[in-house]
């Protein structure tokens, strides 16, 4: 399944967040990321997330993507490293 | 067409942008934006931003979604006023 997903959380749990959502998708810029996961190593990432995060001040948002999913444009630089390999 | 933006600016920057892709697309949370939007309308935002933009240094990134587009899911809390129209 591909998904892209996007946090917004205090400037204190920004690092072990980056870190952990690193080990199963591929970051894009900023606080956001894409990938291919399966729908197993997604519940994992999210029980994770749910552990790590004040679920009262930070956000996680996560889009599943159905089907052909999307086209993807980058306007100034592309951040990520995995854009070279689209 | 449905879209999810997501920046990544030079602080300086960081308002005007934010304010420019405000009237196209809803906030989400931090640096993420969804909506739909025409075709036409994407160009307008496009050129607006590459004139806002240091292309050297910052990062733009479009999803244009394709049919059926994704299911959103939020973790911790929504910070986007339009979830709750969802």
């Amino acid at each position: 399944m591909r998904v892209i997903l996007v946090y917004d959380v205090e400037q204190k749990r920004v690092a072990k967040v980056l870190k952990l959502v690193r080990r199963y998708l591929d970051w894009i810029q900023n606080s956001a990321f894409e990938g291919d996961i399966t729908p197993s190593k997604l519940e994992e990432l999210k029980t994770r997330l749910r552990k790590l995060i004040d679920p009262k001040k930070d956000s996680v948002v996560i889009f599943k993507m159905k089907g052909i999913p999307y086209e993807k444009e980058t306007i100034g630089i592309s951040k990520s490293s995995t854009d070279k390999l689209l």
